[in-house]
This record gives structure tokens, C-alpha cells and sequence, in this order.
């Protein structure tokens, strides 16, 4: 049994030592070693480890395969932050702002390159075919669900079951996916390794929704983002949708007004969604996803030996409302 | 032995059979269907199904590995479009003008998956390791010569070794890995893979070569593009830097005050260019590479077996000049 700070440090010191062999075309890995030494939880690299060693395996031996996905996990954020048009990331000057947009796109292009690479890099013969399908399978998911974000922006009739399925895409599937590899690598059944996928799925989805409640109700202090950044951005949130969904008449006229000026008033349209109580539906919403979660879990049959994975899901839900 | 009609056909007609699961996510694969129904002369995907035939396959069974290196191929070409801001492709609207900049992005990067997704799909388990290395190298090679031709944009001072390099990297290196896909899936040992790769590098240089020329000296009845162009663009060329390489002095400075203006005089450019008889230089060097690749590929000992593909890559240099 290995343990996630350890787990962590493994991750750290490995992506320092990801080389790339060209001399002549150093301006394009260079956004890609800043971008990698950002920093951040790691969080789906360790899943992956932490399945893995879960289903017996050693983590040492796929220590590559964790880098794959953070190596991709990368990659879609500095697309994004490219689509999006985003100054900022962890704190540090994106990709496209330091070295131009043209280098932000091909240099994501070659991060997902680098991705299948590690992917494969040491990887056992028998295990490449199922693996590189999932892990092709979840990136291709992955655009599908950026690109339904993206379609949101300028729609005014999301539904709930819709907003559901993008952040299912956008985001519970590469962390079931990093769960299921590490699961696969190790050797489980396919009985297994689908119930840790669907704890990744259901995981996922609740810690979106609980991202999406911080937005609004999180503690300044260690939320770390601007408080009121989705409703400033008018986004589509779980909050959005369902107060949109269960407002009367009046209510909605108001968020209408609130929603069509300039600059929005935060405190305002939280007042509404406060008349509404959006905030307990969607902690409803996220506990459910949750304990779905837990059970898929309890269904690998693994016992305290995914009591770590357990603290983690439960960890990422316990940050301040 | 199969023929080229019959394996564009069978190439083109399978291209439309390419299918999309998502219901939701339609916006992301619009543009790719149509990226891919653009035609063009389909290249890359022939010489992997001839390469393959040659070394005694039925290049059949490898139709998705064919389509695979299309579709990235066209990937390219759609995220180049994008960093060239380039409003025409195949005669049509690009994907960034007709559907925007951010889609263009997203959707080249599910091409890039989807590239995977084909490569692997069907392919002797015995086979994947060592072609999908293949496969991500030369995918990682392509992003590095393109990196170069955009950093030789602005740079005053590419040697012929530096062009040479980035056009060995951004355009002989996926003729090359085709032909060799083709010849691992037939089960060609490693001598031979390498012998019809080197004729993929030289034929593929040769044919970036005649491209410089037809630019300039291209009949512009039959060439397609507006002849000048590249002078225009003030584009480092082999041509361009071998003018540089030899001129004198004084025509150093014409050369330098013409490409100052504004708006180049490709007359006055191509004057130049013929007093330093940088066409001959071309034509030779060119030439060089073909014989250069003929020799490599009679080194497979497939005799008559790769009259096709002497044929083909003759063929390309065969344009008028």
C-alpha cells in the first residue's frame, strides 16, 4: 500500500525528468515544460496510481501511464484557456498571453501527442488494445464535452439533464478513466474495473457541482477563484439552470434584468437564488452523486484497500461551503 | 496487386463511412466531415495501402489505418489554417472562417484522437506497439516542423541545412511513416520498413522541392496556386536562401530592398533568381533526392512489385515546370 503523499511525489519528480529529444524545435516543448510545472492537485495521475496499488498492482510500474494523463489533462486545459481566451492559470500567465496563440495550439497538439506516447511507453503488450481504446475513447468525450460548454454559452435552454451530461463529459470521464486504467493495468475484471469507472463518473460529477456551489457560496479566503465568476460569465451552472427552472414569473423577470446588464450584480442574483434555495438542490444533487459513488465503489469488493480513494472523493467534497 | 484508381475508390468511399456515436455533440464533428470530403489527391493513405500491397498484404484489411493517417494529415492542415489565418482550403471556406476560430481548434484535436481511434481499430494486437510508435513520432515530428517553418518566419538566417530539416520534418516524414505502416502491417522485416522509408524522406523532399519551384516557375494554367506566392509571402524557401547564399553583393541589396516593399515585385524577385540560376540548384538537389529515394526503394528487392510507387513518386516531380 502506497499513500498519496507519496503517490504525489513520485508524480512531481517524474514529470520533471519528461525529456524531448529535438534540439532544433525547442520553442515548441518550452510552453509545454512551463505549463507542466504549474503545479496543481494531480489529482488524476494519483487516481490512477491509487487504483492501480488498490487492485495490487506495484503504481511504480505505470508511472508513465499517470503521466499520460496529466500530460492530456494539460493539453485541454491550455486549449481551453486558448478558446476561452484566458489570461490567467494557477496564478501564472497563460500559454497563448507568454508565447503567442499559434504556439498555444501546436504545442497542445503535440502535448496530446506526447500523451498517447506515455501512454504506451512501458506499457504490457496485452493491456495496449483495451487501454488505448478507453483512454482515445474518454479524449475524444472529453472535446465532445468542451464543445456542448462552448454551445452553452450562447443557448438559453439548457436543461438540467443536459448541463449534466456536458460536465459528465467535460469532466467525470477522464477521472473514471484514469481510475479504470490504473484498474486495468493492474489486471481487475471488467466487473471491477466498470464499478470504479462509475465511482469516477459519479465522483466527477459531484465534485463539478460542488465546484459550481463554491462559485457562489465558497469562502473567498480558500476558494482561490473570483467569488461570483460564473454568474459575472452568466455560465450555465447547475445553479443558473435550476433557479431559471423553479423561478415564478416575477423572479424570473428580475434575473432576466440582472443577467442583461453589463456588469452583473453578484449579490443580487444570488438573493434569488437564495428565494429559490438552488443551493440545497444542488448539495442534494452532489450528495447523491456521492454515495452513488461510494456504492460503485464498495462493489470492487476491495475493502479497506480502497479506503484511500474513499478519504479522497470525500476530501474534494469538504473543501468550505 | 491492386491499382492506385482502385485504392483511391476504395480510400474515398470509406472516408464517407466514417461515423460519429455522439447525438448531443453534432457541432464538433460538422467540421471534420467536412474537412474530410474536401478531396485532395488522398497521398498519404495511397501509399500505405500500396506499400502494403507491395509487400504481399491485402491492403483491405488495413483500410482504418489508411483513413487513420488522413485524418491526420487533414488535422494538419486544419490547425496550420488556423495559424496562417488562411481564408481558402481545396477551394472552399476554411473551418475557422466557416465556423469559427474555437471550433477549428477543438475540432482538429478530435481529428487527432480520432486518428488514434482509427489506427488502432482492426490492427493485429502483435502490430500496435510498434506502429503506433511509429505513428506518434512521426505525429510529433510533424508539430516540430511546423514549429520551425513558423519560427522561419522571422528569422533572417535559415541555412539550406535548417529548411531542409523542417521540411523533412513537417512533410517527408508522413509520406515516409505511411510507407512504412504499409510495410509493418504486411510484416515486412526491419530492413525492408527502413529501405521504404528512406524513399518516403527523399520522395517527400524531392516533392517539397518541386513545390518551391512550381511556386515560382509553375505554369499557372496547370499549378493551382498563384504562382509568386511564396515570394510574395517573402517565404524562406530553398530558393530564396540559396539566392541569399550566392548573391553578390549588389544583388544582395536588390534582393533586400525588393522584399522590403510592401508589395513584393515577384518579377523583379524571379530576375534575380535567374541571373544566380537558383532553379538549377533546385532541380539538382531535387533530383538527388528522387534518385537518392529510387535507390532505397529498389533496396526492398520487391522488383516490380514497387513499379507502382516508382511510378507514383516520378509521377509528383512530374508536374510541369
Amino acid at each position: 500500500m502506497i499513500f498519496l503523499p507519496e503517490i504525489q511525489e513520485i508524480i512531481k519528480s517524474n514529470i520533471k525528468k519528461i525529456s524531448w529529444s529535438s534540439t532544433l524545435a525547442k520553442g515548441l516543448y518550452e510552453p509545454i515544460d512551463y505549463v507542466m510545472s504549474l503545479g496543481g492537485k494531480r489529482i488524476r495521475p494519483s487516481l490512477l496510481l491509487m487504483s492501480a496499488d488498490a487492485f495490487g498492482a506495484n503504481p511504480k510500474d505505470f508511472v508513465n501511464q499517470a503521466l499520460a494523463i496529466e500530460m492530456f489533462h494539460n493539453f485541454t486545459l491550455l486549449h481551453d484557456d486558448v478558446m476561452d481566451n484566458a489570461p490567467v492559470r494557477r496564478g501564472k500567465p497563460t500559454v497563448h498571453v507568454k508565447w503567442g496563440e499559434n504556439s498555444a495550439i501546436l504545442s497542445g497538439d503535440a502535448m496530446l501527442v506526447k500523451s498517447y506516447e506515455l501512454l504506451a511507453d512501458g506499457m504490457p503488450a496485452d493491456k495496449l488494445p483495451q487501454v488505448l481504446a478507453l483512454f482515445s475513447r474518454t479524449a475524444r468525450e472529453v472535446c465532445e464535452g468542451q464543445q456542448l460548454d462552448m454551445e452553452f454559452e450562447s443557448s438559453n435552454d439548457v436543461t438540467e439533464q443536459e448541463y449534466l451530461e456536458m460536465i459528465r463529459l467535460k469532466t467525470a470521464v477522464l477521472l473514471a478513466a484514469s481510475l479504470k486504467i490504473g484498474a486495468m493495468l493492474a489486471g481487475a475484471d471488467d466487473d471491477k474495473a466498470g464499478s470504479i469507472y462509475d465511482f469516477g463518473i459519479n465522483v466527477g460529477l459531484a465534485f463539478q457541482l460542488m465546484d459550481d456551489l463554491l462559485d457562489v457560496y465558497g469562502d473567498p479566503a480558500t476558494f482561490g477563484k473570483q467569488v461570483g465568476g460564473d454568474i459575472k460569465e452568466r455560465k450555465k451552472t447547475f445553479l443558473l439552470i435550476n433557479a431559471y427552472a423553479k423561478a415564478d414569473a416575477s423572479q424570473r423577470q428580475r434575473l432576466d434584468a440582472l443577467l442583461a446588464e453589463d456588469d452583473v450584480d453578484v449579490k443580487a442574483v444570488t438573493d434569488i437564488y437564495n428565494e429559490i434555495d438552488v443551493k440545497s438542490m444542488c448539495e442534494s444533487k452532489m450528495n447523491e452523486y456521492l454515495s452513488k459513488g461510494l456504492d460503485a465503489l464498495s462493489k470492487t469488493g476491495l475493502g479497506e484497500r480502497t479506503k484511500q480513494l474513499e478519504e479522497l472523493a470525500c476530501g474534494l467534497m469538504n473543501r468550505k461551503v
